[in-house]
C-alpha cells in the first residue's frame, strides 16, 4: 500500500484517538482497529458522493458498532461530508454537537442509521439491501439500472453475539441478498475480557449455513487484501457476503492493543503521543492531519462526485425514455402521496355489520395498495393472523424481488430492524407485523424507529384477552403503556372501521413518527360517534346534554360498553360523556383548550376502561376516578367469559361509577 | 417397535386431536408430528417419577413449541402425574383448567416451565443445563453423583429462527453443556406456508458452529431410531447435542398432513375421525384409551419410581458420608435464607460518602456472596460497568463449572431466559445484569419471569441522562414505565446505600416476584431521611411541620433534587413534603390507609420528578400537580449538563411548585 493510503488510514486514528481524549470519554479500540478496513472502503470500492449524500443510488454503510463513531465521523470530517469541521470532531460528545457519543440519523449528515444497541445495524442493514433488490426489480430497464447499489455494514464481536444478527443473517441469506456485504471485525476482545470467556463457536461457519459466501482477511491493516475480498464479496451473485477482518482492538496504540481496556475508555494522554510515535505520525499536536492526506480525501471525493454525475445522465435518459417509470419514481419518493386518501370517501366508509378491526385493517391495506405502489411489508409469520398479506400483490423472494408482500418468519427484533433499514433507505414505506404482546421483542428495535423519526407502521393484531384460549403468554397486558410511555410513537387502538382508517391514515402520511396499531382478533361493533377526530387522540364519542356528571374513557373494544354503561346510568339520572381514546400520544399533542373540551377539569368523576394495564391513565383519572382495566396476566378461556370473568361488564362498569 | 409403544404414541395423538377438537381451538400439528419423540424420550430415557414431579435430580424435560401444549398435557395424563385426569383434558383450554393453551408453570404439576413464546424454552434449557453443571461441581462428590441429571428441550422451526435460540446455544456450546440435548422437531411447515419463504438456512451446520453435536433421525415414527439417536446424545460428554427428527406436521391426519393448516386449528370432526382412522385406532370414541395403554404407562412410572427410589438411598448415604455437604444442600434449597440478612446491620450500613448506586449495590452483592453462597449471576458482557462481578467467586465456565460468574456475552434477551432456567431448576438464586435501557432487550423474558412467579434478579445500571456523552441509544426514558407496568414485577429505584440494601432484600427474599434494580452510574449523597420503609415502596423521607402545601415525589438520584428544593420553598414559607418513592409496585401493595398517610388525598398540589418519563405517575400527581420528567431520548454530553439542561435543577422544580 502507498504511503498516502497508509497516511489516510492513520489520519482516521489519529482523530479519533484525539477527540476521544479531549472528550475524556468514548470507544477508541473499533476506530484504531478497523480504520484500513473503512479506508479502503470508502476510498476505492464504495460509491458516494461526499457533496450530495442523500444521492439515491449511493452505496450504503452502516457502522453497527455504534460505539466505535469517531470512525464513522472521521471519515465524513476526511471527506468532506456536509462541512463536518475538524471543531466538530474538537466537540466529540458535547451537548449540541453534531458528533454525538453514537452516531444519530437526521443529526450529522452521512449517517445513514442510529446505531449503538449492538446488531440493530446488521438488521437495518438486511432491510437496505432487501429495499434495493426490491426497487431494482421495479424499476431498472435493460440499459438503465438506474437502482444498483451495495449496502455494506461494519460490526464486530457484541454485533455477532446478539440474537438480531442471526434472525436478520438467516433471513438475507434465504433471499439471497447478493449485494449485502458484511464487515466482521473480529478482534476476539469483549467488554469483559477475550470472547472465549462466552464466544467460541464458529461465525464463519454459521454464516455459511446461513447462506453467505464468507472471506477471511488474516491481517487487518492490509488494504490490499481487503480490497481483494471486497471485490470478491461484490462477484458473488447469488449469496450476500461476510467478510471476516481479523484485526487488534486499539492497533497501534502500544499499551492498549489487543485489549479490553481499548474498547470504552480514552486512551489516556500519554497512550495518545505513543500512538502517534508508534504510527510515525509527523505531529504531536491533537488534532493534526497533514494536507496531504486532506487532499488524498478531497481527490477521492472528487472521483466520487463523477460517479454520481454519470448516474444523473444515465437516470435523465430513463426518464426520457420511460416517462411513466419518471412518475412512478417521483410516486414511489413522495412522502406525502398517501395524503391524497383525505378526500378518499371509499377508504374512510363505516363497516355496517360488527367486523374484528384486525380484519378493517387488513381490507383497508387492501385498499391502499394501488393507490400506494411502494407500500412494502408483511409478518413474523403470523399474516394470516394479522391480515396483512396484500393479495395480488406478490411475495418478495430471490426469485421474486418485486413482490412486496414480506415473510419474516418467526423473527420480531430483526424483522423491525429491517422495516427500520427498509424505511432508511428510501422510496418505500414500510410495515411490520405481528401478536400484540410479542411487541416486547419489537420494543428494542422500535425505540431506534422512533428515535430516528423513522415512520415505520406496525400492526398488533390480537390486542387483549380478547385472544382467549391461547391464555397469559400471547394475551397482552402492560404492552400498551409500554409502547405509549415511548416518545415520538403513535400507538393507537381504532374501536371501529373510522377510527382504523384513521390509524393507517395516520401511520402512512406520518413523516417523521411511527405508529402502531392495535387491532382486536374478537369482531367489534361500530360506533355511531367515532370519526375522523380519531386523529386528535381523543375526542367525544358520545355525549350528554350539558355538564357531565361522568366521563367515562376507553379505547378499541371497550368503548362500545363504555357507550352501553352510558346508556344505563342516563336511564337511571347520570349525565355521561364518553371520550373514546384511540391514541394517547396524539391527544397529548393537542393543545391544552382542546384537552380542556374533551375532558373538562371541572369533572372529576372520571372512569378509564380498556382490557389492559391501568399504567398511564391516572393523567386522566386524576385522584378522584376509578379504574376498569387489567391486573395480572390473564387467563385462558373463550374470551366472552374471560371479559366477563374480569369485570368488562356493563353491570361492573356501573357500579364502578356509582362507587366513586 | 411394539404394538403397545405404537398405541402409547397414537394415545398421545388421539388425545391431543380429541382435546383440541372439543376446545374447538388448539394446536394439533405439533403434538401429532413429535408425539413418537416425547413418547420414547419419557418412556425409555428420561429419569423422572410421576409420583415425585419435585424430585431434585430428575431429568428435565421442556416443551419450547409451547403451543403443542396437548403433547404435554397427553403425557402428562397418561403417565399419572398429579392426578392429571382425563376430565382435565377434556377441559382444555378452559377457564380454570389445568390445561390452559399454554403450559403454565406453577398451574400444572409436571410442567417445568411456561412457553408458548417461540425460543423461550431452548434458553430456560440451557439454563437449567448450567444450573445442573454448577451444582453438580459444587455438590458431587466421588461415588455420590448427587446432581447428574439431563436437560431435554423440544421446539420447532419456530423456535429456531427466534434469536434467542442463536444467542442461548452459541453460549451453551461454549461453556460445552453436554448434558443438553435438543430436539429439532423439523416439520418444515410454518404458519405462512413452507420455511422456504423465510428459512432455508442449515440448521444443523449452525448448530455445529455454535460447538453441537448434530445427530439427524430421518423417520419422525422410528422409535428406535430416536433413541440410538438420544444415546448417542449422552454419550457424548463434551458437547450438548442437537437431534433434528423430520417430522410431518399433523401426522396422521390424511387430509392435513405437511399442511401449514395442520398447525393452529382443530382438524375438524371428520378429520379427527379420519386420523383414528388412519392410526387404527380401536374406538372412534372421543378420548377413548384402550386399557392396555394406561397399564403400558403406569408400568413405565413404576419402573421410573425405581430410579428415583435408588437416588434417595444414595442420597442419605451422602448424607450421612458428609453431614456439611447435607447442611450446605439444604442451604442451596432453602429460599428464606437470605432473611438472615435483616438483622446484619453491617448489610443496612449507610455509606458516609457519596456514591453511586451501581457500586452500593456491588459492595451489597459482595457482601452478601459468602451469607448465600447459591447466587449465580452475571452480566451480558458489562460486569465492569454493572458491578455484578463476585471477587473471588471464580467464574462459571467448562473448565471450572464450580465458578459462580456468569458471563453471558452481549445477549440480553438468552441471558434472562437462562437466568429463569437457572431458577427453575432449583438450588441457586440467580441475577442478571445490563445496561437499563437495554431492559428492552431483556422484557419478553422478563415478562415470563414475572407470569411464571420466578424471582430473577434483575441488575440494571446507567438509568438516566446520567449516562451522560454516550447519549439517546444508551439514555433510558421510558423503561421504567415499561418495567413497572408489568404486574408481579418489582421495580426499585434506590436513592442511596439505604435503599439499595432495601431492593437487594427485596430481591433475594423473594419467593415468586422477579426484582429489577434500577441504578446510578454517577454519585448520590447519602440521604439523611432513607430507610428500610424502602420496602413499603414509597415513604415520607423528608417531612414538614403540619399539614404540607405541597408534595414532591422522587425516586433515585432525584431524591437529593427534592429534598433540596424543599430547603428553598421552606425558607420561603412552603411547608413541603417530600415522599422516596422506589419501588411504585410495591407501594401500591399498601393498605389504603398507609397509602393515604403518606400521599394525603387533601394535598392536591403535588409534583412528580424523575429523570425519566413522567408515564405513570399521574395516579398520583392527579389532575392538579405537575411534572418534573424528561420527554424524548435525552443527548450525548457531559452528565451534570444534560442534567441542568432538562431542568434537573432547584430552581426549576421551584419555579414548577410555585406554577401550581
Amino acid at each position: 500500500m502507498s504511503n498516502l493510503d497508509t497516511m489516510s488510514v492513520n489520519a482516521i486514528r489519529v482523530l479519533s484517538a484525539d477527540a476521544i481524549q479531549k472528550a475524556n470519554s468514548g470507544h477508541p479500540g473499533l476506530p484504531l482497529g478497523a480504520a484500513p478496513i473503512a479506508y479502503e472502503l470508502w476510498a476505492h470500492h464504495m460509491n458516494h458522493n461526499p457533496a450530495n449524500p442523500q444521492w439515491e443510488n449511493r452505496d450504503r454503510f452502516i457502522l453497527s458498532g455504534g460505539h466505535g463513531s469517531m470512525l464513522l465521523y472521521s471519515l465524513l470530517h476526511l471527506f468532506g461530508y456536509g462541512d463536518l469541521s475538524k471543531e466538530d470532531i474538537m466537540n466529540f460528545r458535547q451537548m449540541g454537537s453534531l458528533t454525538p457519543g453514537h452516531p444519530e440519523y437526521r443529526h450529522t449528515v452521512g449517517v445513514e442509521a442510529t446505531t449503538g444497541p449492538l446488531g440493530a445495524g446488521m438488521g437495518m442493514a438486511v432491510g437496505m439491501a432487501m429495499a434495493e433488490s426490491h426497487l431494482a426489480a421495479v424499476f431498472n430497464k435493460d440499459e438503465y439500472p438506474v437502482v444498483d447499489h451495495y449496502t455494506y455494514v461494519l460490526g464486530g464481536d457484541g454485533c455477532m453475539m446478539e440474537g438480531i444478527s442471526s434472525e436478520a443473517f438467516s433471513l438475507a441469506g434465504t433471499l439471497g441478498l447478493s449485494k449485502l456485504i458484511v464487515f466482521y471485525d473480529s478482534n476476539r476482545i469483549s467488554i469483559e475480557g477475550s470472547t472465549d470467556i462466552a464466544f467460541t463457536e464458529n461465525v464463519q461457519m454459521r454464516m455459511e449455513a446461513f447462506g453467505f459466501q464468507t472471506i477471511t482477511v488474516e491481517d487487518g491493516n492490509d488494504l490490499e487484501a481487503i480490497g481483494r475480498a471486497i471485490e470478491e464479496a461484490k462477484a458473488d451473485t447469488e449469496r450476500p457476503s461476510f467478510i471476516t477482518v481479523k484485526t487488534q482492538i486499539g492497533y497501534g496504540c502500544p499499551a492498549k492493543q489487543g485489549k479490553a481496556s481499548a474498547h470504552g475508555e480514552p486512551l489516556g494522554a500519554e497512550n495518545v503521543l505513543a500512538l502517534k510515535e508508534n504510527l510515525g505520525w509527523p505531529s504531536q499536536e491533537p488534532f493534526y492531519v497533514p494536507e496531504e492526506v486532506y487532499e488524498n480525501y478531497r481527490n477521492l471525493a472528487d472521483e466520487k462526485a463523477e460517479t454520481e454525475a454519470a448516474w444523473n445522465v444515465m437516470f435523465a435518459a430513463y426518464c426520457e425514455e420511460y416517462p411513466e417509470m419518471e412518475e412512478l419514481w417521483n410516486q414511489y419518493h413522495d412522502t406525502k402521496a398517501a395524503e391524497s386518501l383525505w378526500d378518499d370517501e371509499t377508504f374512510w366508509a363505516q363497516s355496517e355489520k360488527p367486523d374484528a378491526t384486525r380484519n378493517l385493517s387488513g381490507k383497508a391495506l387492501n385498499y391502499m395498495k394501488d393507490k400506494l405502489p411502494n407500500l412494502f411489508g408483511g409478518s413474523a409469520d403470523l399474516a394470516p393472523s394479522n391480515k396483512t398479506n396484500m393479495s395480488g400483490a406478490g411475495d418478495f423472494s430471490k426469485e421474486t424481488p418485486e413482490g412486496r408482500n414480506l415473510h419474516f418468519g418467526v423473527r420480531e427484533l430483526a424483522m423491525t430492524a429491517i422495516g427500520n433499514g427498509i424505511m432508511l433507505h428510501g422510496g418505500l414505506r414500510a410495515y411490520v407485523a405481528t401478536f400484540f404482546v410479542f411487541s416486547d421483542y419489537v420494543k428494542p428495535m422500535a425505540r431506534l424507529s422512533a428515535l430516528m423519526g423513522v415512520p415505520l407502521t406496525f400492526v398488533l393484531t390480537h390486542d387483549s384477552i380478547g385472544v382467549g384460549e391461547d391464555g397469559p403468554t400471547h394475551e397482552p397486558i402492560e404492552q400498551l403503556a409500554m409502547l405509549r410511555a415511548m416518545s415520538n410513537f403513535h400507538v393507537f387502538r381504532p374501536c371501529d372501521a373510522v377510527e382504523t382508517a384513521a390509524a393507517w391514515y395516520s401511520a402512512v402520511t406520518s413523516e417523521k413518527t411511527p405508529t402502531a396499531l392495535v387491532l382486536t382478533r374478537q369482531n367489534l361493533v361500530p360506533m355511531a360517534g367515532s370519526s375522523r377526530d380519531a386523529l386528535k387522540g381523543g375526542y367525544v364519542i358520545d355525549d350528554c346534554e350539558g355538564m357531565a356528571d361522568v366521563i367515562l374513557m376507553a379505547s378499541g373494544s371497550e368503548v362500545e360498553l363504555a357507550v352501553k354503561a352510558k346508556a344505563v346510568l342516563e336511564s337511571q339520572g347520570t349525565k355521561v360523556r364518553v371520550v373514546s381514546m384511540p391514541c394517547m400520544d396524539l391527544f397529548e399533542e393537542q393543545t391544552e383548550e382542546y384537552k380542556e373540551s374533551v375532558l373538562p377539569k371541572a369533572v372529576r368523576k372520571r372512569v378509564a376502561i380498556e382490557a389492559l394495564s391501568d399504567f398511564g391513565w391516572g393523567r386522566y383519572v386524576g385522584l378522584d376516578g376509578a379504574y376498569v382495566t387489567m391486573k395480572g396476566f390473564g387467563a385462558s378461556g373463550p374470551a366472552a367469559q374471560l371479559f366477563e370473568h374480569f369485570g368488562f361488564t356493563v353491570d361492573h362498569v356501573v357500579a364502578t361509577v356509582k362507587g366513586l
